[in-house]
């Protein structure tokens, strides 16, 4: 056994409370190394009449390692624990302390989880299990009220550039409700909705102020609860890592420099505010002199900014706060908007943006959710073309699980793309066989789906500002073949909790072999999902030993022959079967 | 190279500030497998203008793997990193998404460091480096004030049992406090004080009021002065984890039941308050009846408790809190205690009592410090007799080391024994020699020492109540020759920056050989230790090429031949020799 391979980590990713009453502990080990793995668990307090092995089950694999876990209801909240590893006849014991070839002798170096604690366990909203969102980026989405135009807005459907504008407002959004409700889905992402300069308005001038150009506070409120009315949660973007130029409080330390009253609001490395050689004296969002970056450490910026976390939840009811820039703002900030935010709504949903490894935000006492761009990587890498197989992209999924607790991966928001990344279709070359089959896995796969608005219709476009288009409306114009399959598959999602919280298996993910077959499987339903990833026609077999399958959107019938289920796909093509188990 | 023992991660004790502008970067590798390791970093907002490579140190190894640290100073407080790992012509590159055979294209997929926030940094307080603290069990200390008593009070120096009383008390403190001064140390730290039915009181009736057998709040608040005068620290054990069965909240518990209006104070499984088969129906201390566990997670409770903390910093001045069973409070409590006690004594001291690893609460918004078992357990094992080699104890301390942010290291509670553990001198079989090596190493190493009360002049003892015997006061019967011993080495600590914050590293620590050599150094001074850890009379060599070496201890010179230093030391022996940088 590759010793040097073997972790376990306390209170983290690899030992957590998941409920309150519930420990799940993993471990990893080289791939392929180890045949059996075991928890041996007590009551530190009295090892003897508490003790119990647990069999650790092989659940997730990536490139170099696989993961072991086990789900622990200990008697008392408490767990002392090692881990049996076997290879053969060769047995190891793993303790705090080290690798040992024999048992140590509890409870010396044993690790420990001390006491579960009701409010140190991580509960995300339930209702983020269940949610579809879809992404709305107003200025871009539907023009309602064309007497809120800005200055200079342009015809619909130009192309985007930085700084243009084309009128997309909040009626815009209220007009196209039952297009929502049609398409299926039940959450709505906005990006950011105040007073502010830009198009995409991540500046902001005042964060109690709906932009007069998209409409006003009434308007919103409105907006917000006819959504609610059609059973649509509304998640808003609070840009609390940096604010405008003209926000008042950085205005006031433009005017007045060091005496202003609110220097300390911000990061000034020296006055006089000025730009040298490309770097503004004072902290920003990257280098953007339009964008300053907020001393979140001052007791007066964080209750200000979580004071807007609270205003817009009490005053029209918001589900939640997709958190931009997330990383760059202190825990202590983000522990108490939690707290905040919490008490006023205890459903609300916290999503950051954090485009790396986010461990340390998702253990219960910051966000509830992260933006996954490492998922819409991976994703769109497997699917754009030839290069990754299925035990590659299989691999890169287990990565990404185990990072997490079970709890975080349940409502991680999965996207394919958003307003800061190329569109999905264009990312796969504009192939719809192809943007279809990473539709088809967000759809059956953990976490919380976001669809980019247009994407369903089959907008295209690079990154920023391209991919920033306006929505297509024209009927004529929308790709309603790929608009319907995506109803299509919101609603099998919707209908089968299998799909949304079911455990997942891949059941072929081969080396050299860029075609998967995997499933999700509930006490109520069973799927299997194949896919064709290569241009050519292929023949998909793995053994099944029940005739019950169907296809779950054509309902038609699909039998194995002699215990073996063979399934024929076009060029990039899937097919989603399920069977009922109650 | 073993690539599945390679190890980073992000925001942790791999990646942390270690104060305001210096990140520091840790990798593990396996033993003996890499021969370089570079960090690569950037600004991922312009990559390719800040662009920049650190060669990493190997600066500790464990019995396993090799850590190797790199110290960086971002120019904008933020950092995009990975790291190039060589091993003769072979390179590979680690960074977040994996292990890679060419360098990935910066900077998806690259660690991040994203911001410094001052207010996330780990600040433990200053003294707390310089500080050598002293443990006082007060029932056994010393007793001052016959009148004050317990009934049935045993004479002084009896054999102490579970529920034995000798009249320890605070007057005893008070009139001993030149023998402490004489003795060196600058802190101390008391175990509970508070109104409490037992001789430890660790089960509280009364938070706010010292214990009449140990004298009153007027007396506690002079003590503290006093030792303030004379240059020495005081820290206090918080026992907010249970309380006695005469709590207040808790009797009226026990007398109301479920209509008590304190019921959520507590976790009572079952009403009526009973014991059954053994397990209390209220969760307890382990399964102690007389120790119900307070429900920290009520705000009350919560309140009430972080009050107590507030309270003696105010009333009484005191310099620190060591957190009694802190590991099952839950982390919610820790960092609002934290952040009160710091906003009345932002230099005081916070040491949990947590036996695990412990680095949850040690990345700067819990303690500052735990209390280093894991140390003692390492060097007790080495140093009481035949077993272990230098290797593996150099292995051990890395271990240790490379657990926590350097910060957590500088200021980690480090003791020999305490009134939970045997004490040292019986744990290395009365062997004063050994004893003397354990505090050589102690006094000498990285960390805040302690030593527990009377182990200077000799005292036994087994596992509690053993170890909690009476301060031995009698002239002719302490160990003169321990207790010079003890002074000298504190002195000498006390005197030496280079002792308590100078580097660490061993120069001699070999399979089979149980000898050791280390160094500690900074720009002051330069000391090695030399240690005999045999039966045996032994010469430890060792390369030295200046000639201006002095023993510590008694000023005379030593000097290399030949450029070799070799040091005869009789068997356990030790030898303390520097030189002065400056």
């Amino acid at each position: 056994m590759n010793i040097e391979a073997f972790y376990h980590g306390t209170k983290s990713n690899w030992a957590y409370a998941y409920d309150n009453n519930l420990i799940h502990l993993r471990v990893r080990t080289q791939r392929d190394d180890v045949d059996q793995v075991t928890a041996i668990t007590s009551d530190k307090y009295d090892w003897d009449r508490f003790y119990k092995e647990f069999p650790m089950l092989k659940t997730a694999s990536d490139s170099l390692f696989d993961y072991w876990e086990a789900e622990i209801s200990p008697e008392h909240k408490r767990l002392s624990y090692c881990f049996r590893l076997s290879s053969g006849d060769r047995q190891l014991w793993m303790t705090e302390t080290g690798i040992h070839s024999e048992q140590p002798y509890p409870t010396g170096g044993y690790y420990a989880f001390p006491y579960i604690h009701e409010n140190d366990v991580f509960h995300p909203p339930a209702w983020a299990k269940d949610a579809i969102f879809y992404q709305i980026f107003p200025e871009r989405f539907a023009n309602g009220d064309k007497s809120n135009d800005p200055e200079g807005t342009q015809p619909w459907g130009e192309r985007p550039e930085v700084d243009n504008f084309f009128g997309g407002d909040l009626q815009g959004v209220l007009d196209h409700l039952d297009y929502l409700t049609d398409l299926g889905i039940n959450a709505i992402y906005f990006t950011p909705l105040f007073l502010s300069p830009s198009n995409h308005k991540y500046d902001t001038i005042d964060y109690k102020k709906v932009d007069p150009h998209f409409g006003d506070n009434k308007l919103l409120k409105q907006l917000v609860e006819t959504c609610h009315e059609r059973g649509i949660r509304v998640m808003l973007d609070a840009v609390f890592n940096h604010c405008a130029l003209d926000f008042p409080a950085f205005k006031d330390v433009r005017e007045n420099g060091a005496d202003s009253k609110y220097v300390d609001w911000f990061h000034v490395n020296e006055f006089p505010i000025a730009v040298k050689d490309g770097i503004p004296t004072y902290d920003t969002f990257g280098f953007f002199e339009s964008m300053p970056k907020f001393n979140t450490a001052n007791p007066e910026v964080k209750d200000y900014l979580i004071g807007i976390a609270k205003y817009w939840i009490e005053e029209i009811g918001i589900d939640g706060w997709r958190l931009d820039v997330a990383d760059e703002i202190d825990h202590h900030f983000w522990r108490e908007l939690r707290q905040v935010v919490k008490e006023v709504n205890p459903e609300a949903y916290i999503v950051g943006e954090v485009w790396n490894g986010s461990l340390m935000w998702l253990l219960g006492d910051q966000f509830d959710s992260v933006m996954n761009y490492p998922f819409s990587d991976k994703v769109l890498e497997f699917f754009s073309g030839p290069g990754m197989d299925g035990h590659s992209f299989a691999s890169s999924m287990g990565f990404l699980l185990m990072r997490y607790p079970k709890q975080a991966n349940e409502v991680v928001f999965n996207l394919l793309c958003s307003h800061d990344t190329p569109r999905v279709l264009t990312r796969v070359g504009g192939d719809k066989r192809r943007l279809k089959l990473c539709v088809v896995f967000l759809m059956t796969y953990m976490g919380t789906p976001c669809i980019f608005y247009g994407d369903e219709v089959g907008l295209q476009g690079g990154g920023d500002p391209d991919c920033r288009q306006c929505m297509q409306w024209h009927p004529d114009m929308q790709d309603n073949e790929l608009l319907d399959f995506y109803k299509l598959l919101i609603h099998l999602r919707k209908e089968n909790k299998a799909l949304r919280q079911g455990s997942f298996r891949f059941l072929k993910a081969d080396p050299g072999d860029p075609c998967i077959i995997y499933e999700r499987i509930d006490g109520d339903t069973h799927f299997t999902i194949w896919m064709n990833n290569t241009e050519e026609r292929v023949t998909l077999s793995h053994p099944m030993n029940t005739d019950d399958w169907r296809d779950a959107l054509s309902e038609e019938e699909v039998k194995p022959v002699d215990g073996m289920m063979n399934i024929e796909l076009d060029e990039l093509g899937y097919r989603i079967l399920y069977r009922k188990l109650k």
